[in-house]
């Protein structure tokens, strides 16, 4: 992709930001090629001279682009994460971001359910973007504990991997009631564990 | 569906099951009448006879179905959970039942990202699901309480909400590792809401 214009760098933002929307509304499996190239104006060649692997390299695309995304809605807090109140910073600004896409899903967590039988390559992409976000909750939770705010018996791993659960599952609860509330319950009951102070 | 005889209800319950097998595969989207007519050896005048509405009417049947297995993997321990063993062992069958089905996937769950957006009918008995789930395990939560093994101050509604999350969230993040650690790791942080004993 190195000798792609800025005409054609736009272009294929456009054709990975239209995939990223009709599988957010139809699933994977719901999404076609023929409706990606009839909402971006794209022909056949066009398309597959930016993906030549059709469909499965465009939805890799889309996960890649979804998880930067993701993770651009939590700068700059998810660096620091060293106190109380960054961490409080970071989850008001991740729920915002949530809210902003104007309904109760996470485009990560709904490519998870869908890669993870059917298309391997795309279920390693999305397992990177956990790893890579767990490890960046994880080292907010080390820097608690190197500032002797919490007690060092915590596993900052699982303490990470808790978190990401309270936001995917409280996102799955809070879709169908098209209500936050889920969200909110399990994302302050996960943060609870960061209420574990150092002994003295 | 009163008329129907013992034959036609095991023909039916195949179909309801074939689709729900195809769903966990390829999603709603990628799920197709003839694909599951393919695999059932069913015509299209008895699809049609079972399921008058199409897809759509099958699909909430699954959803209904997939409901009932996976309040039947809780029993009996979901009516009592008044005490931490009684949880214990709920958690230990619930997660028993999710390894059962050979993949790290909450059939309710799958569908509650696929139906929020596009089908208003599944999402309403997904709702319905998580509500029932929830105010069992919220039932079980005030029991603790009745019993002065959990501070009065805990929000029976926010801990059953945090755990169902755990759950859902767990499994996100467990299907692409192909590893069960998150889902074990969100649900024990989840269950020490329990953890908070009445005052003395």
């Amino acid at each position: 992709m190195a000798e792609l214009t800025e005409r054609g760098r736009r272009t294929r933002q456009r054709i990975v930001e239209e995939t990223g929307r009709q599988i957010l509304a139809a699933g994977i499996g719901g999404t076609t090629l023929d409706d990606v190239r009839a909402a971006t104006l794209t022909s056949k060649s066009q398309l597959f001279h930016y993906f030549p692997g059709g469909k499965d390299e465009l939805v890799r695309a889309v996960a890649e682009w979804e998880g930067a995304q993701l993770m651009a809605a939590q700068e700059p807090w998810v660096h620091d994460l060293s106190t109380r109140e960054s961490w409080e910073a970071w989850r008001q600004a991740l729920v915002d971001y949530y809210i902003g896409q104007g309904r109760w899903a996470c485009p990560i967590g709904s490519l998870a359910s869908e890669a993870a039988a059917r298309n391997p390559e795309l279920a390693a992409v999305v397992a990177q973007a956990f790893r890579d976000w767990g490890a960046l909750l994880a080292a907010g939770v080390r820097r608690m504990q190197d500032a002797g705010r919490l007690g060092g018996h915590v596993d900052p791993d699982r303490v990470a991997a808790s978190i990401m659960s309270a936001i995917q599952g409280g996102l799955v609860l809070s879709q169908p009631l098209h209500d936050p509330w889920p969200l909110e319950a399990a994302l302050e009951q996960a943060l609870h564990a960061l209420d574990t102070p150092a002994p003295r």
